[in-house]
């Protein structure tokens, strides 16, 4: 089964709100195995949405339409649905009973406006708001080839009506069964990546491939539509293993996970405490980290040192250190996680310094060059990173998410 | 001039990713005075696509696309821009130029894929990507009459595309001249705002007045198109002059600067010196404070104290507050901002105590509840923000914005 959506309202095409329905519904629709091959949003004008709905039954058996219910004269998805699949509205009574018992029981006048929600093409399977006053509808044609579902605009009048009254009629008709993992890494970029799967994705129409890239991550998604979800399932398994073999060093989740969950994760599952000494991220690896609930058993502090006075108060690190190697060094680096690691008395020290810029790069270290130290047990590892995203605010979150991955590197295996 | 949007990108019908950037473009359009009639979006097929386009040119002047300028296989914006205005890709020696070099200078290896981001219509005028490799670019049909304005879909590219390239073309061309002003406001929600300027907004059809609510805070657009800049921009500050009278208390920009920016061009101004003690924010004030650049000469440290060891070691937070008013109070807040101050040996301190959640709550302190500490010279403030917005993300980067806007309104006057 193929789909389109017809968002409609002015509002949207003003800028004035975010399309959420047309996300939501594309969701739950991909989970029924069925495919949306276009997003509309149109105005409040007959002629046009006629043209869309027609147009899209050219390929598409199902369109969902969201919006244009409401009581007010531009409300006018009632009659265009009318005149593409050919009926006529007429006054539905237990409609009109069910809206005049909510608007009375809110204390309110039923208006002739309102009355016109209980109008519903004659053929239609009427759809009852359980969040609102204005109906949906599920219309087919006469040949019951096409069905055009109509519900309200407002995203919780409409997600509660797809979820209690249209998803289960259109969980019967889907056909076959569409089940994905997103396989998500980091180190590797999106066109790296699509070169080292090159003959996989060209080669499969299912399971089917594809690559999404991020600032500093790229993505896989490998999909798989079948009759059952155990094929699907079967199927994806199958190829994520293929991939393993070829990028596995890169992948840090097979569930879309962030990374930082899945650091989180790892530290709160091995108990490991962990402080941290940052500069030129100015607080952002522990305001990241701490986006993690639970963490507070293992993430104890973190010393933001920006000044070189702070560095040497609060991480211990020695003025000489400083003077002959500089504030952004291996050597800082270490001293920093060190000093962090001491101060807190964790099992873990994580530093970074760096240069974020605009500007203090130089020739030998430019902006984008940062120095991520890290200490756990007798382990000392520090990594340079040395990449210009030419955005402070890019580097700076690049540089968390190396001290992540270092951190997930580094204790994968117990010491 | 009609314009009409498409947003290319399997991901979008997925359901993966919301599209921002239909609603980025409908206001920006709207506010240059150019109607958009649809919006569509549309997978990575490349028949479907030039359909699109081609009926968009039925009753629009303009079609702008977002996505399908990457460098892989499914990336066909190029080709079908060829196919409908009736041209040709050419390889674009500059644009292979900029390209290699910014991605050697990410010390990444150019693979083929990449080199295919510099074909570029010949006709086309080609529109340089600051903040990423795909290149977007203008193409108008042979009689002129139509154009076809081709961005990349990552919203920090395509915004910035647009910002700096797309918005000066598209202004000459549409008639009379735009000008507005986005004021910006915190500690008033959008209704609020809305309320005490209703006159104004109802009775107003040019200059134009909008709010648009943000995380915590609520944002006025004043926009007036007339026949010159000069009477446009005369316009908007008379309107402006009004809206300061209403609200004026709330504004801390009137140039849609982002509020750090702001308190930190005052820091920096007033060669004030600064020290933060964060708690449930875990670091994310002084990586949202690091984000200006040059603010190391007044930003020194920010100690983030998860647990109350540290607040104790590295703030001497008295055990006995601790116990009698625990971690979560006004005294703890205040002792911790003092306990910066004094380890850093600056002008301010500021600290942030609280419960983000999900966990955590109680009846007297439930969830959200936020207590910001200042100290600056004799002056010691206490706020409690109680407010949960659902989400721990939410709460945490609504304490942080009110940690700036304390600092705003305390260091306005010199002590």
């Amino acid at each position: 089964m193929k789909a389109s959506l017809l968002s409609i309202g002015t509002e949207l095409l003003m800028g004035e709100i975010v399309n959420t329905n047309a996300v939501y519904l594309s969701r739950e629709l991909k989970a029924l195995g069925i495919d949306v091959l276009y997003q509309y949003t149109v105005g409040d004008n007959h002629q046009r949405l006629v043209e869309m709905i027609r147009e899209s039954f050219t390929d598409c058996d199902i369109v969902l339409t969201t919006g244009g219910l409401g009581p007010t004269q531009d409300d006018m998805t009632r009659e265009v649905a009318c005149q593409v699949m050919g009926d006529d509205l007429v006054l539905h009574q237990d409609l009109l009973q069910y809206i005049r018992s909510r608007i009375e029981s809110r204390g309110r006048k039923m208006t002739d406006n309102n009355s016109k929600q209980a109008l519903i093409p004659s053929r239609a399977e009427v759809l009852f708001n359980d969040a609102g006053t204005a109906p949906g509808f599920i219309l087919a044609d006469r040949k019951g080839k096409k069905r055009i579902i109509c519900m309200p605009g407002p995203p919780r009048e409409m997600t509660r009506m797809f979820e209690t009254r249209v998803k289960p009629i259109l969980a019967e008709k889907a056909d076959g069964v569409l089940r994905y993992r997103m396989v998500r890494t980091f180190g590797i970029g999106e066109s790296q990546l699509e070169t080292k799967l090159m003959d996989l994705i060209d080669g499969q129409t299912d399971p089917t491939l594809a690559t999404y890239a991020k600032t500093g991550e790229s993505s896989l998604r490998i999909a798989s539509k079948r009759a059952t979800a155990e094929e699907a399932e079967a199927a994806v398994e199958e190829m994520l293993e293929k991939v393993r073999e070829r990028v596995g060093e890169y992948i840090y989740s097979c569930d879309d996970e962030e990374l930082v969950q899945v650091v989180g994760k790892m530290l709160m599952e091995r108990g490991l405490t962990i402080a941290a000494a940052e500069s030129c991220t100015g607080g952002l690896f522990g305001g990241t980290l701490t986006s993690v609930p639970g963490i507070s058993a293992c993430f104890d502090r973190s010393l933001v040192t920006y000044s070189n006075e702070a560095k040497v108060q609060e991480l211990g690190v020695k003025e000489e250190t400083l003077r002959q190697f500089g504030a952004v060094s291996e050597e800082t680096a270490l001293e920093m996680a060190e000093g962090a690691r001491r101060a807190a008395g964790t099992d873990i020290g994580i530093s970074v310094t760096g240069i974020a810029g605009p500007d203090g790069g130089t020739e030998e270290k430019p902006v984008g060059t940062v120095y991520i130290g890290f200490v756990y047990g007798k382990k000392r590892v520090c990594k340079l990173v040395q990449r210009n995203m030419g955005e402070r605010e890019l580097i700076r979150a690049y540089a968390v998410k190396n001290m992540l991955d270092v951190i997930r590197q580094n204790i994968s295996i117990e010491e």
